[in-house]
């Protein structure tokens, strides 16, 4: 069993904000990241799969076919977004960021195959904070 | 003349628009950094000033403060902002990555000292994206 | 399950010396890093917390808390300091990197709330070397 | 049980070319990585072990030695070299990251002490692709 | 005048040799660089233009114009390639560092309108080599 | 003309201290950096060379050469030392980075051959703060 990492990156607008609080209660726990008007991030995504290597390629998955199917199904529906108004599987979630880890697993988990299984989402938002998501 | 940079950073939305311009116009110049909805980034900002080191502290200028000079008087008005929305030095300006360091430097120009005059503002819209201004 | 991570960082001083040992076997032991008139490191520790999303944040954890957590717990009694010298947690120990790993998750796991356990203190003493301790 | 790493680099020559087929289907699989002309690679490589620190240096294993190991024992037989044809422990096998993360285990693993046995071999072709290897 | 930046990367094989000299001259110089089974390096360009921001766009140049300018003029001549044998614009040159950096600015330059002039080439070799080159 | 720059690191201790004043005097400018116990730091150091590439070699000056003068004439008398006590070339001088830089320019430059000047000596005291010394 080898694990594989492809990294890819996409720039973001988002703003934490609950719509059952008031906006005071929004600012209260949020902080500057409920500003209304939003803010935004270079997030850098990391996707690890797992398998045992081909027997004719060494390859647990081709890293250039893994990197088209991170931007094709990910990057292309968050890459300068706003994550709380223009992302169809993001609708109706919270936009933090271990929130958004779970709902990229979500979208890519059943776009690998057998051999080649997701194992890990890790997702900076800033140099200094990440979030890692096994699928359990 | 020693040069001295500190580096600091700031997380803000954005997006590249001329009032000027329809909507189509916009979107056929910036593409994606067009976005109604806004997107954003992770910026580093480097601040460099230059000078004779102290002969009683061996500084150019006190580093430390030189950061807290930084947030004060920047960090502050530029981190979890919109930079089109929420800053008043930036107001009427169009938000590309170069008017926003020659708009840094002449904020942080006039209150440098005389033996720590502002060398350079360097700027980072991405990892693999940045400017600087000197000045001129 | 959801993982968190908070990277902050401190610039010590410190010297590999076993006190039961002669100044001989301490410099054929630990070589350089026994100079008797220290020498130090900028260390880089990130800090791994695990826990379920909030459902009414979408945090495991507030990372601005984590990151006051860390700094006025560990960061502010390591930072400048001597940690031969300085530390009332490190004394009497070894001053290895991994001691001062299971030094730190010994401070901080009896701080974290029972929704957002301690992982992991991943902690860098040069850019090449690093230690991870997981609590077991 | 505390985790130790230690990086290392090396710059090396290869292709991705599978003897049992026809160039053409080399390249129709591999792509440009198959240029019969080679190409190349800064590979990082972060090697690590596990184990209770010892009671008198602190140390799971000496890092200064973990790195003398790698560099003798891995990079000097790898750096500035053609891994298709210049490296014995390569000899019959595809040069995939995955396999030479793989030969790298089986290389080092038997050379360390019961006190600190191999976790993982973690290696980057380049800065946005790497594989993770431990053992099993 | 403001100075963008773009960084792009290649992977390529190499050896540093000179025709002129007999094999044993060339190890003599050029140590393990001469191995005739050739290495590589994962290369990071970086391209800085300089010139006065648009009053429309606010750009000194579009930086998404630049990357594909640079890509599609450098990287794609350049990457998974052997730099001896394989690029039109370098044959006939010894493949140093410093050697490689002036070919690309030559072939970038007059490609550039007036208004975003060329400033420097700078090429990373590895993460601890690079040049830079500004033209004369 | 081509610039060359080498990256070296070393790892030193050091307190921020003028004899000159008393004990508070020197805690109240130099704020925790004047711990009597030190502190210290990974420092890293760009060295730049400027030239014109040798028709033979390609090379404004060769990099394995560049290292080694660094290292035997720079990081040997500084890695794992203690800035204020240990070394020679810097007895009687305030210890902080920009006078570092300095005294490490005076070292070098002489030792470099006519067809390399040195250009730059650039020093990380921490990731976020560094000084650059040109010569005058």
């Amino acid at each position: 069993m080898v694990y594989l990492t492809r990294k890819e990156h996409f720039n973001a607008a988002h703003k934490l904000f609950n719509p059952k609080w008031s906006k005071e209660e929004n600012e209260s726990v949020f902080g500057p990241c409920a500003n209304e008007n939003w803010h935004g991030h270079n997030y850098d995504l990391y996707v690890t799969v797992k398998g045992v290597p081909d027997e004719n390629t060494g390859f647990v998955y081709d890293a250039k076919k893994l990197g088209e199917l991170i931007r094709t199904k990910i990057i292309d529906k968050l890459d300068h977004k706003n994550l709380n108004l223009d992302v169809a599987f993001l609708e109706g979630q919270l936009c933090s960021t271990e929130n958004l880890a779970i709902a990229i697993w979500k979208q890519l988990q059943p776009l690998l195959p057998a051999n080649a299984t997701l194992h890990c989402i890790k997702l900076y938002e800033t140099p200094r904070i990440y979030v890692e998501y096994f699928g359990e």
